[in-house]
């Protein structure tokens, strides 16, 4: 198949040891690291997965992309989070998904990416710049056209009936009543905040509404390894928090 | 939306306090629980996501099919595991999958639900029970037809160049060289073991074969909160360990 | 040394694989597990630490009497946070130190093996069941004769100036003021909780009072392995929770 | 009591938000922070536990001479760790400890602060400049007169009967026959070792030996918490790995 050779301008995903980079083959460029200079024109024609001196050469992933490609102009979610989020929300293909509060658009290009061609990802943003910067984001890199991107405040929002929901702001408890507007009975809802202080303020906004069921809070860890095989141990030094999970379903009484 | 409502046999995941129960609606039959009983008959036409009495009735996601509906043979690889192994295999709407150890259809479903109808799942599975176990699995709780199950010995598999490999066998170190056969260069592979001896003995054979690079070893930590406002903790016990993941990228020399 | 060996009257600790019991050697009676039978007029005369049929019998340690021995009628505080709470105090041979909150005096007994003979304990219990109890465990337990109990209000408690304070009550925030009356500046402070809500609350109060500083909160996980060399690995379930740890110094402004 | 007010020459503890100092006090000097300048004749006649400026001066804890006094040039023991050890170990003020391999002698310190005036610690180390620096460390921050180090091989150390051993060298499993004739059944031995294939070879050597029981292995995971009252939260990272923790009892058989 001659198109999963490398093109110009294609995105590579450059390894060196620990460290990896997301660059454009700019044939008229080079790369230079640690492990030396990369001549990006000798790498068009070559199969994406080869060693060029020091390097490894691969097709970057969407771990790769969101990792290194999209500009960041608010807190990320971390694959550990964003992919459990996708299950828990039963994110398959051909799902519809609504996202409040695009952020920077990683999780968004993770949902289209399930999603795919038969699904649709609808995504508010109430911040210009956020908004804007998602946008580049999305339209550099979304592998499926399936993504609206609306950019109003939450509440000026009015779609339909949705089965997965997924909100990212600072204050996810003030809109638990217009969420319910927003989905059909038997939902899945999904939410990420960092401080114990907004995970008791939900649980109270659940208490009040009475209209979710099922309530789960979480948090997880991801540990790495050091690769060698005859010294086999954790990394010294870990990610010790990025976010409370918390999921709920939607339920009428 | 007419179809949304409860039908007769449709799966409906009944919710009471902290147990969970996954069950098909049998009109001419009832569930007892902790909770009173449920006349199945009376949930027919009403929508999911409802109170019955001091139960919650939900439309089942695929978390509660993998967790509550297929019946095991083997160990389960669990929800915080298997999402991530997804995401770190890059699994997209329209992915072709390899899943070499078809197990009981668990990782199977997921994929098979990520991929959708643009996509395919080939599963090899040498053992006859575990094989006609998944297929029973399969058949019942695909979403799409877009899984192919192989009852033969891994190495008797020869199929085209993959992408996305999942081996979740005893001894994957084995298979490197046949995997190597059935991969694109670039391709990503993800396996699972629950041992640190069979994560060093992985890591030898990715020293020998060096057709592998950008090797990551982790384990993933889930820990549940207690969902009372007023007073947020963590469980007190959780499960502290399934297996540690490997992924690895094929790199060519 | 002759006083080594097992004697009439003895506590014993019995492994027998996951199992751990604390014994008396009592010589009319025998111990009945899934090991066999013990007859403990057998043991009389023997060395601590030796096989016995299936039973391995070892001295008891402070781990094994605090874990086996006493009896409780509050939460336990474990090892893995009652030994880095007496790290924390500095406490070391011959430290006076201040338990407000005696509990079941599991903490008490450990402050009081690590103060020694030139140390001091005093311990508050308001309730008078817990004080009861506490006395008992206290009076059967201790090795050295360094404790004074003392049943009442904490707040009618008027000791010296100590440098080390540990509080293990429900509502600690309210003691801060009393602390400060019953420590010299400098002194250490610990404290333990359950809900993110309790520790909220302290914080709360440190920043009310100003008169502690280098305030420390942390939670420590203990994960134990399985002990097969052939298959090493976490066993499958571990204590998630047991509280958090506030740690702060006495400073005066 | 006079002696608690800063004199000459006494060490202090300095914090400054989230950073510590461990200095002396030379009166003819000053301290440059991120706080301003402390002049250290002001320090003097002034009680341990006062404000300065924005700095925090306390008297040190054990933990703050383990942390920041002790000059290092071996891997150091963390406090989680090494007050764990102290607790299965059953040191308590009187005990007899025996240590293989001093290191940088900081658990040598704190087995010498819980055994106190009537206890003794003999520690051993082959290589004479940890033995040397050691050796510094010790005379210059140890509270009781109970150390007595030896340098010499591991193997050519022949000491009475102990009941609690400590081992920290790189391939602890070559020295149990010898521990074996150091100790008294039913004494306590404790191990540190950072990789998982170390682990494994102490298992196979006690699976060989017989002569050890109760074996237990953990790993201790200490996450800290940010501490402001309304937005608690663990910080962001962590130490993910220090070492595996081997403790075992000598049985005879």
């Amino acid at each position: 198949m001659i198109e999963e050779n490398i093109k110009p301008d294609d995105l590579v995903l450059i390894c060196h040891r620990d460290r990896k980079y997301l660059k454009k083959v700019d044939i008229s460029s080079t790369f230079n690291g640690k492990g030396g200079n990369i001549i990006f024109s000798e790498l068009v024609g070559k199969p994406f997965g080869k060693l060029y001196g020091e390097y490894e050469i691969y097709k970057p992933t969407l771990e790769d992309i969101i990792m290194l490609g999209i500009k960041r102009d608010t807190q990320i979610i971390y694959p550990k989070d964003a992919a459990y989020i996708c299950f828990k929300l039963n994110i398959t293909s051909g799902s519809n998904v609504l996202e409040l509060g695009t952020g920077s658009g990683a999780m968004t290009l993770l949902f289209s990416a399930i999603a795919g061609v038969d699904g649709k990802v609808i995504t508010v943003e109430k911040e210009e710049r956020h908004f804007k910067n998602a946008k580049r984001n999305i339209e550099k890199f979304s592998i499926f056209p399936n993504v609206e991107m609306i950019n109003c405040d939450i509440f000026d929002y009015k779609g339909p009936g949705f089965k997965s929901v997924f909100i990212d702001v600072r204050e996810p408890w003030h809109y638990l009543g217009h969420i319910i507007e927003l989905t059909k009975p038997s939902a899945s809802l999904g939410m990420i905040v960092p401080t114990t202080n907004q995970v008791t303020e939900i649980l109270k906004a659940f208490e009040t509404h009475k209209s979710f069921g099922n309530i789960e809070i979480c948090e997880i860890m991801l540990r790495k390894y050091k690769t060698i095989s005859e010294r086999l141990r954790p990394f010294d030094r870990m990610v010790a928090h990025t976010g409370y999970l918390i999921f709920a379903r939607r339920i009428e009484t």
